[in-house]
């Protein structure tokens, strides 16, 4: 057997999310199925960076999974995209992995992008890929609160209760908000995130964008270490998981 | 009865395209009934400023329909996208229209977007919003040939057989390609366009941008005149109707 990497790409509306479970189809489960075709139909357990929620999108989510040794990148993308089909997951890239390798342990940054959609008319476009928000929202007072989450804090308040980190210290690199026309996009990135904490901060930051916090409450959320004293978690649906990185890409230069 | 303006946005995936047709669900009639339930079951006609094909999209569609003189603007805008529902078709914005004012024939400017998937995958995250061409596009090549439909011509060579127009003459202000990883975006401006000539010209591009046609044999194919002579029309998944403007815009500022 050897090992892959996969940099997948997933329209996550249809799915539970990443993770395998009872009450429905997971990616994992597709993808696995695809790769099983590869090996006779034996099980293949695939590992991902990032274990994206339901209906949480992906544009650069890096997968490991083993194989028998006898296919060439490219080919096994094109195998493994034949029997992915007809479902929204696509492998964009194949390359083959380091032994040892961990898509999850040696990411050293995630990048998520959160799409807000504001205006008074629902999505038709960005059906099932923006958070509808109807009130106008202030994203110079979002940026101003974003900027007191950065660098390195205890972000239990932005936890999901679920969390089974060992530790809520995360070191957050970047949150910027942008707008364009009416569409929101707050892209962050850190080593790593606790469970549920994106769409945490996202919650928050857009009772401040509605005025209904000032924008110093976020550092008081942040210091109460308390997941009461946060917003609430916004909807999976504007979350896509962007890219993964680590110190040796494994797929060399992206296309 | 009063004249209106609508800013509409949709998704052209499930329907025949604006216009009505018999062999299924256009834009025009979803509309049109969302508009008799405002007007007490009486039929209402809707006018667009561009007459969309199956397929294609619309994220700046402007539409004039007459309706009672009952309702407030936002108003109408809220009472259209409720009967509209579940449709991916929403009234962005709505204003007052002057008297005879015209949205198809008032406007001095449409632009178009046409995305181009170019990577070996299928598109998952783009699904019907992108033309999937997996030879790898020369995008400046595209480009310098681009250059050479500027300005104004007989664009026979680019109009589909079943183009209604007048005359082939059109000016063209802009026919823009620029690459953002493995999406091309094609945009294009003109006060009109003959029909299919975006996705003619698109399709033409195309052949230079696998280098299977010169750049220079765009020209040549223009001055033909004839439809045979440029490339096949690309599929309508990729082409958005992103733009109407107008001396006088009716909705003021846009949000």
């Amino acid at each position: 057997m050897k090992s892959w990497a996969l940099l997948l790409e997933y329209d996550g509306t249809p799915y539970v999310g990443w993770q395998r479970q009872a009450n429905g189809i997971s990616v994992q489960a597709v993808l696995e199925e695809a790769c099983a075709r590869l090996n006779g139909g034996a099980p293949v357990a695939a590992t991902a960076a990032g274990r994206t929620d339901a209906g949480v999108h992906a544009a650069g989510q890096v997968v490991q999974v083993a194989l028998p040794d006898r296919y060439r990148p490219d080919q096994m993308r094109d195998a493994l995209n034949f029997h992915l089909k007809p479902h929204p997951i696509v492998v964009v890239q194949d390359a083959p992995a380091a032994p040892g390798w961990s898509p999850r342990f040696d990411a050293i940054g995630r990048v998520y992008a959160y799409r807000i959609l504001n205006r008074r008319a629902r999505p038709a476009l960005a059906l099932n890929h923006a958070w509808h928000v109807e009130r106008r929202l202030d994203e110079a007072a979002m940026a101003k609160a974003a900027s007191m989450l950065l660098g390195r804090h205890d972000f239990t308040s932005f936890r999901a209760s679920a969390c089974q980190a060992k530790s809520p210290v995360r070191t957050l690199d970047s949150l910027d908000v942008a707008r364009i026309g009416d569409t929101l996009t707050i892209t962050t990135e850190a080593r790593s995130f606790l469970h549920h904490q994106v769409r945490n901060m996202v919650g928050t930051l857009k009772l401040v964008g509605e005025g209904r916090w000032p924008a110093a409450q976020v550092r008081t959320a942040l210091e109460a270490r308390d997941r009461r004293a946060a917003g609430p978690t916004a909807p999976p649906d504007g979350l896509t998981l962007v890219n993964v990185s680590y110190a040796q890409d494994p797929f060399g230069v992206r296309t």
